[in-house]
């Protein structure tokens, strides 16, 4: 039997307040379109404003000043971040299995801390370090001397080059891959000869990275994703990166060597950044764009190149108004002929 | 020893008629370059039409209508869907070899259908379920709950997350990756929050994904792949996605969270839709585009942001001409700028 | 304890010259940022000249030329070059573990070569072949009739399909798959069918592939990676397609079907090519861009779709412009009117 809560007991713990019934009582958290009479609906996204009144949810979760008539909402403050804590109330997360599957192969010298989980299959290559409560999923392969923080996840089939480092309650999906080879060669007479890539890579605490993402090793120094920082599925991030604290990465985004990104910066859906770049802190790539040159803190870009968001909107307006543009050009040209003719004609 | 047709055979069985000698011996399928006297080589590109002259086919597969003077023409109305035919008749598919490999993993209240096959190394976490003649890869991970339908092939190492759902006669390949969590994140005061990403993947009949692609789970409700859908290697699906029956997703395209697609849509190479978008039954986004709005069914569309094809091809045009255009306003100006020194004068 | 060079003797080694104190004493390599005294640093790119002024460095490898008053130089012709040479020597490669992991599974008639090294829970399928010293990693899968040459090096988790060839002295990472099926679907009444894909992956000698790459096999031809090519991770090569050598292929980057690509081409970051085309040798693809025609060979091409470099700076440079240009039309229509006026007035 699920837990069961007051609408009203529900608004105190979240800091919200209720428009509507305090004493409707609510078991589960569902979409708008799927949602009964006892589960609370969500509504942090006004495309979804006719869902929402069509829905036959118990209560709406919802910014304060949403009016849906008739309804029980919550409102609260932020809905989005008030959802992952409603979320994380009604479905804690799937409890851990400690222990070292016996399928698992452990090299010398690894370091388990207490309530471990290691799944079959399995590799821990030698001097491996894994944290208090770390979890690694059933064929993971950690290479000799990584190092796992407290509470990290790493999923099913992960790849852990030798020596990487990955911090405390990191979220490390299935088919990642850190610690590869940066694409370094030294190209003479047209033939590629491979620099040897020795750094490391350093994912520091409270990082999530998405299915199938790869970051390589440093050729010296480390590439490095900073605490906090969310990254997607199918992202690239490339040799000698250096990425900033709570930063976001959309799916199949990617950075070429060498970058440098600040604090709190956001790439875009298959959105890049070339090498050798600085990239300032709080700077927004949109979708798509791809930046070619360093950005001051705070800019929001978009385009190929990147160009301040404005440009790029009045640079894509004039665009459609090109061949209109390329009339009124006609038609002064045929107006000029006519007076040039008169004139001539005086 | 290989089977041996009679080219008029062919014909016959496939629905075609052949141009020359029905008598022509076939042994085998090969490319233009490749093939032999003893070959049925095949034309489905207008491009490749100097090799079909060149080639040492005994016969060419192509469409009605197809003149190669001097050959042995296989005509077809759809040479594309014969050679799909033709090419299960000379190689039928791989021999499967039921079993469960001693060296996987099978975790409690695992139901095998009849016939399964699984590799070495397989992870099938509790309460996993097979469909009849499922074969699961060597070192493919299938989480708890994990239902496979009749006839599907996951290659190997795929990962399946907890609660996965695959339909029946799917081919999830190498490396692809189902279920991981959607990147759904509360940004407060600069702090990223995860949000419990709790819906499941279901991918449905006869869908193939390709080679790391990744499809991640919806926050509450499902991420859907309609039935027969196709999709290509690194590809992503993100959160709460659903794409209707019938459609194409080429390779290194993707859908951002949340996005509805049509029935039979096709994204082609590289290109992408923004999330919470509503894209109509049969629409096309060419290659290397992002829709950034609602498509209406039908739609062709290019660009980024993406237009109707029609209108992108004429902005390409405007744009090449653009320098000439310059060039016209400028001598607008000359001339104009005389025949005002001229009335000044006047 | 690490080996201790002279910069005169590193210097004799590399055919360069010393610029500055011959007698310093090299024991490591570094970045600018990292380097100590005794360390060697090295500047190949121009962005990093503050750094390069402020290291504390012992030495600094460089171009011939180039300036840093009161530093140590190590000046030669091709710094990349030597670097990817000094790195060998202070950092040989990973001693090898020859062997094969008890906890391998290895199918039947599978031919080994000397000193062949493979890693726990990797799978080597019926009739593969493995060259003397090759390695494989922990968990990787060789289908059937896998052939991989000398010293090629396969990372933890690679997957070859069955047939997949790898030539001698390559690197596979972590996550690649090779030889998964090509997206080839035959259309009817709205449906697709698969077209069998019959043709193998063959990789040539020298080859590097990035992690999570992909490569398909052909129809019924191979798809062809040419000697020396390096591919960078995240990479798609669809089917069919064949890459002459000595190519480069940076992250995200990808290859539609059945295109021919010919020496020495580069693709730079989350670049593309359309299918069936033919890319002659020495062309460049510049970041971000798409090639959707064939290309003469040395072409240097960027944009969507990719047009001559040159062409594409200025077709910026005008966009830029435009709103100017629209100003200037204006500013004529108002003169031209005014003149209209007067003239009629007159």
């Amino acid at each position: 039997m699920r837990d069961e809560y007051r609408l009203g007991d529900l608004a105190a713990r979240f800091g919200g307040r209720v428009v509507g019934d305090p004493e409707c009582k609510i078991r589960g958290v569902a979409t708008l379109e799927e949602a009964g009479p006892e589960d609370l609906a969500f509504l942090t996204n006004p495309r979804y404003r006719d869902a929402a009144e069509a829905t036959r949810a118990g209560a709406v979760l919802a910014a304060a000043g949403t009016r849906l008539p008739g309804r029980n909402v919550l409102e609260v403050p932020e809905p989005y971040a008030a959802l992952a804590e409603i979320l994380e109330l009604f479905h804690p997360p799937p409890s851990r299995r400690p222990g070292v599957s016996p399928l698992a192969f452990l090299g010398e010298r690894v370091g388990l801390g207490d309530d471990v989980q290691v799944g079959p299959f399995a590799v821990l290559g030698d001097s491996v370090r894994l944290g208090h409560r770390a979890t690694i999923g059933a064929g993971a392969v950690l290479g000799e001397g990584a190092d796992v923080g407290d509470d990290t996840w790493i999923h099913p089939r992960a790849v852990l080059y030798p020596g990487t480092k990955v911090g405390a309650r990191c979220v490390i999906h299935a088919g990642v891959v850190l610690g590869g080879d940066g694409f370094g060669f030294a190209t003479s007479k047209g033939r590629h000869r491979k620099v040897p890539q020795l750094g490391r890579v350093v994912i520091e605490d409270d990082v999530e990275i998405g299915a199938n993402s790869a970051v390589d090793r440093g050729t010296l120094g480390d590439t490095v994703v900073g605490r906090g920082t969310k990254i997607d599925d199918l992202v690239m991030v490339a040799h000698g990166v250096r990425i900033g604290p709570d930063g976001l990465m959309a799916g199949q985004s990617g950075i070429a060597g060498s970058t440098r990104v600040g604090r709190g910066v956001t790439f875009a859906g298959q959105s890049g950044a070339a090498g050798h770049l600085a990239i300032g802190d709080g700077a927004v790539v949109a979708a798509k764009s791809a930046v070619f040159a360093d950005l001051p803190a705070g800019s929001f870009v978009a385009g190929i190149p990147a160009v301040a968001h404005m440009s790029w909107k009045r640079a894509q307006a004039v665009l459609r108004a090109l061949p209109e543009l390329r009339a009124r050009v006609r038609a002064l040209e045929a107006r000029l002929a006519a007076l040039e003719r008169q004139e001539k004609g005086d």
